[in-house]
């Protein structure tokens, strides 16, 4: 594994050939504990938390300038429209910047680089990128109109990165069985394997995995601390699937199929972990900082993409549980109101407010205890997940 | 391992047995699943977090009657005495009942009895007795004096508990290795072995680890959420210890210790992840019901006792770091508090609050912040315990 492109093995690579001019290898051997992808992990987690202790504070206060919450949102608001939630207010979002950031350096430092890896990052900062946009848009409106940028122009960019990436993965010969190959959980074998049908299928999945794991997050970001934690926690089963995938050994015995090179996400997943626990330091209740679309959307596509890149698409639907309650609590409100307002006149609601936490607040949960009620959640889902693996 | 005392593999192998002569073995044959320690570690967990979600409402109201926290505690006092967390008045305490009791009916029930279980679930029992006395005598206090058992009669029962169970370990010879035997992490083999210097300091350990662990988590009860949480945590790294030492090759590729029958820990441990799920449902900030001395000294002596029956008594120091601050920042503020005052007639304080959570909270840090935070940092102490195991 020494040898390939990444900062941290072409350092301990390039002191170990110099060591071997100078006759001074055994000095120099321990070197090779760089190698190993647990110690790699160990580095990148460490790396993004410490970056967001030593950082953080000072970003934030630069992000209290540009980007302070000044509007108050649908979900600051209760059901006959007063503001429920204006402690918000004032708190700096788009700490989404500082969660890729950190995770990107860490990443690209202690990662060997390899498709997988590159294909991850890219979808992490065009969607960040994305989120950004809006985020930007949104803190600068000012007057009237719409805020943000459009729902349809957010799908369009998501829907493109998809299809580019399933495009990619077709195309390239060492990868483009992710695509033909369709892999339900609990079965051990491919379900549609061969011809057209199963790649378009299977391209249709990869793309759908992408935008729905990215919406399904952003929709999660509403209450401190609520994305972040759910993200650690689906995190830390990405970490054990990558890992598990990207070892022949492993992905035999559990009759996974092996992907090669999925060990760099396991690093990536724990620059990931690193980074989820350094951001919830400060987003915790009362936050002093949220993440914004430019954390949740970036964070929700390098799910889809992991998922699709271990060749478990469904996977995330288990994993990301709380995710997936949270997107469908939204679609299900807003479609049965369209239908019942054609089909009746007036329209109805499912849950009190969506998406899904809202709904709890309305409840008469506090903030806290519905975020920790979702952490609950998440676990089990999480633990689900793993139990998915076992069994097939 | 079917055919052991134990509910669920008697019912599994008497139903096997009985469908033996009626020529069913086909149609009973799945039953051998509950032979695997996973699938009862599942059962275990699913079985104390669903016992909690059926009646934990029910409890809570019951306990609001026989055991409303009707005083102001040390806790809930700012530097200047004055009552910063008057929330707290009337929220039930002596929810460790619940924690105990669902988690022993499910451990007694999924697991396959042996000497590792009972003296883990005897430790629990005991402890949780004592807790519960405590309580009582607090919640029932009236008037002047001091309120609750003292603090030395505490200690009497703590290590006569201790030493009762170092001297059965020592006296029996299967077990008699976890005394005689100095293990520390990161080394492979025991640094003492041999002789009565050895199985005194042994002896100490054994005795030491099961006190301090039950005074630390103890110490640590005392925000909502918070200890519940952390025991969330530490209890994965012993449910992961626990399932090595209990399975030879693994404990052999690791070089640790094996222990006969650990692995009916991991199902203990499986229902004490369970039951904390279900217990941090109600006790998230703001909290429903609290645990009280019933449930943190019982928590923290299982823990004791298990790091000193899977041969790593002090495992527990790293992998409760939270807790272990806790304590010693409570013993440091103590002491250093009379030596200053012997010494300079004023007495000082290091901390501005002890035990550590009260001291951030002094510091500015809401109730939620420092949980989490301290989430945060049990997570860090959990993950390099689980290092040590690599490394040796």
């Amino acid at each position: 594994m020494v040898g390939g492109v990444g900062m941290i093995t072409i350092i301990s690579h390039y002191l170990q050939e110099l060591a071997k001019i100078y006759g001074w290898e055994d000095l120099f051997s321990w070197l090779r504990i760089f190698d190993y992808v647990s110690v790699r992990a160990a580095g990148a987690a460490l790396t993004s938390f410490g970056l967001f202790i030593l950082f953080g504070k000072y970003i934030i206060n630069w992000l209290k300038i540009i980007a302070p919450e000044d509007y108050i949102s649908e979900g600051n608001r209760d059901q006959k429209g007063e503001v429920i939630n204006n402690k918000k207010i004032g708190t700096p979002t788009m700490g989404g910047l500082m969660i890729v950031g950190f995770l990107d350096v860490s990443a690209m430092f202690w990662t060997v680089w390899n498709e997988l890896l590159l294909l991850t990052v890219l979808s992490l900062l065009v969607l960040a990128g994305l989120g950004f946009y809006d985020d930007y848009k949104k803190v600068t409106h000012r007057g009237e109109g719409p805020r943000g940028i459009g729902e349809y122009t957010k799908l369009a960019v998501q829907i493109l990165l998809g299809v580019a990436i399933m495009a990619y993965l077709f195309i390239n010969p060492r990868l483009s069985f992710l695509v033909e190959e369709v892999m339900v959980p609990c079965f051990k074998e491919p379900i549609f394997s061969i011809g057209l049908f199963s790649s378009v299928i299977g391209g249709i999945i990869v793309v759908l995995a992408i935008i729905g794991s990215s919406n399904a997050v952003n929709l999660t970001d509403g209450l401190d601390g609520l994305a972040i934690g759910c993200t650690l926690i689906c995190g830390i089963v990405f970490l054990i699937i990558t890992y598990l995938t990207g070892r022949v050994d492993y992905a035999e015995y559990l009759n996974l199929t092996y992907v090669e090179g999925a060990c760099e996400l396991t690093v990536f997943c724990a620059a990931l972990l690193g980074a989820s626990l350094g951001f919830l330091w400060y987003n915790c209740h009362p936050a002093q900082v949220t993440m914004g679309d430019t954390g949740s959307l970036a964070i929700g596509g390098a799910f889809g993409i992991m998922a699709v890149l271990v060749h478990q698409p469904f996977i995330i639907i288990i994993a990301g549980g709380v995710f997936v309650l949270e997107f469908f609590s939204s679609a299900l409100q807003r479609y049965f109101y369209k239908a019942t307002r054609i089909s009746t006149g007036t329209g109805k609601r499912i849950f009190k407010k969506a998406p899904l936490h809202h709904h709890f607040q309305e409840l008469g949960w506090k903030e806290t205890q519905v975020v920790t009620r979702f952490y609950i959640l998440g676990i089990i889902f999480a633990v689900l997940a793993l139990i998915t693996l076992k069994i097939r």
